[in-house]
């Protein structure tokens, strides 16, 4: 239906302002920041046409593609991962999707890690899996163990009479921080002969991951959350059988026409992200190849943020301490308490850190909120950190 | 592992020539060219952070954020195509199979078109289904009828004792250009009381849609096909019943943790299109809303385009005649001929084209060969018209 020229006005002149303005300290944002690099925009600009990256498409499948250099990329992308098989999806979500709906079958388990994120969940129920939880450690540590992964594999056992379809693990949780073991339940896994996936969407792109040297059957990450790129993207890969049956070819044929397509994944529908997103990540690789190797600074970055924000009376780190990963959740009751007593209520925190020139902690949030340090200058840090003295400071909580 | 920096060298200055410097009459294209739009590309930098649409995400769903107003746009949208539920996911297959996934069960029968994208038979297979094809009427028209698909639902019901689970139609399909009776098919569809769902890639975006007189219970769309949006985008949209069970809601529950995600539609995985892809889409809009009207003037393209070409000796026009879409298929046995003897064989077209500046005519093809007039001024078509006959002159081939 024809609609009124006044009715669009409103979808002109779509603007941002939160990079530009402030210090942004959202965690899932981070290590998204495609912006940031003149090449991932420039490449952007080239390809903003639809089906741009089809110039030169010979053989219908986006990883044969040598014009822009897709099929080059896909080999380079799984050597820096150490993993067989690559393929770029629109997402971490689709990803998983793809692994549980190809690796397992409706009804089977899968054993999951307690702190995963919800598109984990939501992917194992699209798939018609049965989820088996591994508890975590709870307060204050929030860690899951190798060993509650056997148990759990053996109470999938006992119920099914047979092993789970699969083990997955979150490699760095979106709560916490935490960084697991990936290796040793990897081990646990293996033990009981059952394909071990790691989702890395916290860390592929911010720190090196090699699925080889992390024993991982399948991987999947999130381009646009640790890969300096524009969204939606995201990577599947495996490993030897895995690769084969997630990426098993079309048999289908049509009974009337004959037509078939045996050079299409079935799982992947046959190509799977065209356009600038596909070329954006590609011109963020160089970059990401090179901040991976500068990772420890981003540890000691969260650590010293860490180590600021716990001067204040009443406020604890949660999850791993000392920290490993840039996404940090703090507790804290002397900001709750100022919560109560304040006419924004919990929005005084968001209020006095934008006032501060720094956002990313959710509006409403005090008494815990989760930030990322990642990427920010070291003057940015400590900008940051010292913005939550301040107010800390103002509020009469008291600062060692 | 790390990688050398010479070998990531290739992935910068990544950038793409082929829309400026030739008329591009690639029919995947045409419908799907961002870049021309200056909102597009203002809004796709602004917005090319991976989770840059996530600054004011208060529900965690896409379609309720507010700023960008990406809420305002689903309804508007919706509206625009006259369904009840519109939701944005990163392609048209991607939603094709997300219906299949929901409204059929592994092993259900669904009835399609012949001329459907391969797109749609590998969503079928993926989602387990049996494909029943509906004949074309061949060589020269490639017609689909809506008699044909009343037998073929009988013949489902003959194989399965039941009906199939959905008729599905390809509304303007990808090899002939062809526009499908959709009302009738739809007809057809509901005397047998099975929903109706119709692949719009090639018309939303493109010419006037309206899923209500089409009668289309589901619709897709890809959007970088033919919405003058960057890749990878597409639409899904459901009325009523079916809009309910393609968007039913997560009823998974961690038996460890509790927890539950009751917010979050299961089939898109909770979340399904965020970043610059989706407010290139909304900055398209506008200029879609409008084009759509002009949707007329196209058809006159396309058919004084095959005028001049059929002006050829031996050269043909596939597919329905006069044509309804800027899709144009020819057929050519005197090119075919010419390349035969030709040094550079079937090659020699695409040589030829070029050295005359119109480019999007698949390298090797001579005997027959798909373009699109879609979005040429009157003076690039004649130009790309006048390359043709300039070319059968070339060869000694008569212009009648």
């Amino acid at each position: 239906m024809p609609l009124r020229p006044e009715r669009l006005s409103k979808y002109r002149n779509l603007t941002r302002s939160t990079e530009i303005e402030a210090i942004n300290l959202n965690p899932i944002q981070s290590g998204g920041r495609a912006g940031n690099y003149p090449e991932v925009v420039k490449s952007v600009l080239n390809f903003i046409d639809g089906y741009s990256t089809c110039d030169y498409c010979i053989k219908g499948r986006l990883e044969e593609i040598e014009t822009p250099p897709l099929c080059d990329f896909h080999a380079d992308l799984a050597e820096f991962i150490e993993m067989d098989e690559v393929r770029l999806l629109p997402g971490c979500r689709q990803a998983q999707f793809a692994a549980f709906h190809s690796l397992a079958s409706p009804g089977d388990y899968v054993v999951i890690d307690s702190l995963a994120h919800y598109s984990t969940y939501l992917a194992a129920e699209r798939a018609g899996l049965k989820i088996i939880e591994v508890p975590n450690s709870g307060f204050p540590y929030f860690e899951v163990s190798p060993e509650l992964y056997a148990e759990k594999i053996e109470e999938a056992k006992r119920v099914t009479k047979k092993t789970p379809a699969l083990v997955f693990l979150t490699h760095v949780d979106y709560s916490y921080g935490n960084l697991a073991d990936a290796e040793a339940i990897a081990k646990v896994s293996h033990e009981y002969d059952v394909p071990f996936m790691l989702n890395c969407a916290y860390t592929i792109g911010r720190m090196p991951v090699s699925g080889r040297k992390l024993k991982a059957d399948v991987v999947v990450a999130s381009l646009h959350k640790s890969f300096a790129s524009p969204a939606p993207s995201g990577i599947l890969a495996a490993n030897g059988e895995y690769a084969e049956k997630i990426f098993r070819k079309s048999t289908v044929k049509g009974e009337w026409s004959g037509r078939t397509f045996p050079n299409k994944e079935v799982e992947l529908l046959g190509c799977t992200l065209p356009g600038c997103v596909v070329v954006g990540v590609m011109a963020a690789f160089p970059y990401v190849a090179e901040r991976v190797e500068r990772w420890s600074e981003e540890v000691e970055k969260a650590r010293y943020f860490s180590s600021q924000l716990t001067k204040i009376e009443g406020v604890i780190q949660l999850g791993q301490t000392p920290h490993n990963h840039d996404l940090l959740h703090f507790e804290s009751s002397s900001f709750f308490e100022v919560a109560r007593a304040h006419p924004r209520k919990g929005f005084f925190l968001y209020d006095e850190l934008k006032a501060r020139g720094v956002v990313g902690v959710q509006p409403g949030l005090s008494r815990s909120w989760k930030l990322s340090t990642y990427g920010q200058s070291w003057e940015n840090v400590k900008k940051a950190a010292q913005a939550f003295l301040e107010i800390a400071e103002k509020y009469n909580i008291p600062v060692s």
